[in-house]
């Protein structure tokens, strides 16, 4: 993939992925095949999240006193938030954000739903559109204006312990998240300068797509008590005291997808996972005028054969030649292609093609058949991880000197280096490299000095050049 | 339930279905209980429309330009639509619109994608909120400004016949999914003077609800080619001519759940149909010292043995009496109780309790349990149908007589009366009984004449009074 950032506007288009020609800038349309490739990424996501929170849906619009509220967090925004002002013909007597995040739509509610500490822990979360009024260049489903698929989980606790641990469970919970879907990951705290506003501190995963720039995919806030008291979200506790809860929230985006389908694609189209392929087998007939029927009747026992281990198969039936069928089906990513002639019939037998390896496997037609099928889609999760994982370290480089690290970083690589984790130091760093500090990769504890060659190091940080 | 506007009220906060204390009026919260029967809700919808459309996500703001075009269309709008006219601190070059619905965000694509014949039909459907500046008394799940659960279908055809076909297929669509949940409707083609913006025609399900008040709770429209003509939607023919479109559209909103809930609860609470219900069985251990373990070890048997069938169990182990529990599943409306002690362990059976008839079954431990309870439930939605249904024919009352309508609508009913079909008259039939005529139920063969007196009367039309 020579030019990663063609390819990936290419591929979004010409497998119906999203379609960018909609008249606002950095608003996309989920097109049919992006869409299920969303829904079944969603359907993992909400697996996962529905064993620790439980699933609501709270209003787009935020009326501007409560977004406001919380100093530092509406500064972090306000550049950023698309403002309704009219209803109707008439000006409104309250502007209304559209949501940028929903801190400030869910803990004024919060304030109300938790009385006492039988409330708590309290753990919702909701998938939605928020907005952002994004100045930069927008490019779908990576910097965009409407994020269609902001999954945002928010919980409150009665200690501060409670709340660290919770941030551990939501970062244990991407990870597992993350490797179903064979995203790999480099886990961050962000700097000082770089956390949520409003947050204690941020952890976050971030993925090195194939132009080596860092893509953030999913974010764990701590945040502390500082919502709580600007919404008075008190609990009375066993003593009968009323105490500020502890709270913590954890969001992802569309970049999920992005990922997905940037980490896994190659030059012949997408390589999907089969966890999250629209369709997993895609059955292609190869018809002659003799033993049509024969060929179809099979293909259609395969295809129910198949769908009774709940494997999502399609036949393509078209009227077209075999050649472009599989053309079509390479570009989308179907992980098997199975094919299909009389001859094939005749001899009992089939050839399936791995998408990811593009292997062509003989099979019999035997009771073996479906446990075989099986086996090659499991395999296929695991090379496409191994694969995407391998990318990932060879991009990732240690370095002492700080000259060399903007050379490392424009070949690709994200850079670690120790550092002494000084505000003031970081952002000089930042400044000489002319990259971002994604943030601190690892506590250090032997000894060593920070890359700008003064103070002892505490820890290993990572530099990058991000989306 | 003699006060139905209270009791929905009450019921929709009590057991977690939303909460409208949001700071917005017509705002509202989806809360975990009602995220579920949504949830379930939109499962069963969405299977039948991925039979008839693909599933798609256009973005929610609409520019100005594209909103104003079709000029029928946005004058219907004009005074319902919130605006946004502000991004950050800056006012914007053009006002965007929060969609009201999406024929102005979905045309302009379609527009584009629809080159040739081959393309056709275009069929897509998409879930989103949507939002009206209502200026009415604003009610959860019934009249809101944000509607959360906003089903849209848009279809595109070669001809005037498919079009009216798809209308056909639609409603058949609606009908089947209705009929799952339960929910009765009357089919009504609209009045002239209230049928959607821009259309050639619409026909609307309408359903009545506890109080008496129709709730619309479906339409469908024939666009004609007043869309396609407004947005440049052509298509080259087989005999190279372009040609306009002939579009249809078809939507459902939240009101499916209000009426899901208001027309099969009951003064204990909600009677869900089993096929939407967070849980169909909610198991209650019944604890005592002795035989603790036993019992509990068999509940977690049951369960396992029920979630095998796919149905949707919960074993209510809080640490409370079990009237108590009762009390809340019952409220909840899950279609089956099980109950099960040291007793009932040792004589081998249980006593489920029915949420419909409130019925107590005992029985046996055995075999035959799971599908001695699958009959239940089903059973439970043969009833709750029936009902509902028997309940609505109750309602629906035939006048010939002007004066006596108003007087059979306050006592709760539906009117159906003769009608000659013309607009003036209709309008002054409205005038004078003081509610809305819903539209025309049947044609009519016979010689009759209008209610009014004079014409003869050619369709069956319903007057009611409205939510």
């Amino acid at each position: 993939m020579e030019n990663f950032s063609e390819w990936f506007h290419d591929i979004s288009e010409e497998v119906n992925i999203t379609d960018a020609r909609y008249p606002i800038k950095g608003m996309s349309i989920w097109m049919p095949y992006g869409f299920q490739i969303r829904k079944y990424t969603l359907e993992i996501l909400r697996e996962f999240l529905d064993e620790e929170c439980e699933e609501t849906l709270f209003p787009l619009l935020i009326p501007e006193a409560e977004l406001a509220k919380e100093g530092l967090h509406v500064k972090g925004f306000e550049d950023e938030v698309y403002w309704v002002t009219k209803g109707g013909q008439k000006d409104l007597n309250e502007c209304l954000a559209l949501r940028p995040t929903s801190e400030t739509a869910m803990y004024p509610m919060y304030a109300l739903w938790i009385r006492s500490h039988i409330d708590l822990p309290m753990k919702y979360y909701q998938i939605v559109n928020t907005f952002r009024y994004e100045t930069k260049h927008t490019r779908p489903l990576i910097r965009v204006r409407e994020i269609t698929t902001f999954k945002e989980a928010h919980t409150a606790h009665a200690t501060k312990e409670e709340a660290a641990e919770q941030v551990e469970t939501f970062m244990e919970i991407y990870k597992n998240f993350f490797d179903c879907l064979g995203i790999p990951f480099l886990i961050c705290k962000r700097p000082e300068w770089d956390k949520f506003p409003g947050a204690d501190y941020t952890m976050a995963f971030d993925t090195i797509m194939p132009d080596g720039k860092t893509l953030q995919i999913g974010t764990v806030h701590n945040l502390g008590t500082t919502f709580a008291k600007t919404f008075d979200i008190q609990f009375e506790n066993k003593e009968g005291e009323h105490e500020y809860v502890y709270q913590t929230c954890a969001g992802l985006s569309d970049r999920v997808i992005a990922a997905l389908i940037g980490l896994h694609g190659d030059e012949k189209g997408l390589r999907l996972p089969p966890v999250v392929s629209p369709k997993q087998i895609t059955i292609i007939p190869i018809l002659f005028k003799e033993g049509k029927e024969e060929v179809i009747a099979k293909c259609d026992e395969l295809k129910k054969l198949f769908e009774a281990r709940d494997l999502r198969v399609n036949i393509d039936d078209r009227d077209i030649r075999p050649g472009k069928k599989f053309y079509d089906w390479e570009l989308k990513g179907t992980p098997i292609k199975l094919e299909l002639g009389p001859r094939d019939l005749k001899n009992n037998k089939t050839i399936i093609t791995r998408r990811d390896t593009l292997e062509k496997i003989d099979l019999e037609l035997d009771d073996n058949l479906l446990n075989n099928v099986i086996d090659v889609l499991e395999d296929m999760d695991e090379k496409l991880y191994n694969n995407a994982w391998n990318n990932q370290e060879d991009k990732f480089k240690f370095s002492d000197d700080l000259e060399e690290i903007p050379k490392l970083i424009e070949e690709g690589n994200v850079v670690a280096f120790n550092w002494c984790g000084d505000t003031e130091c970081g952002q000089e760093i930042e400044e000489i490299v002319d990259y971002d500090i994604l943030g601190i990769y690892e506590e250090l504890d032997e000894d060593a000095t920070c890359i700008t060659g003064e103070e002892r190091a505490n820890y290993i940080a990572l530099i990058a050049k991000t989306y």
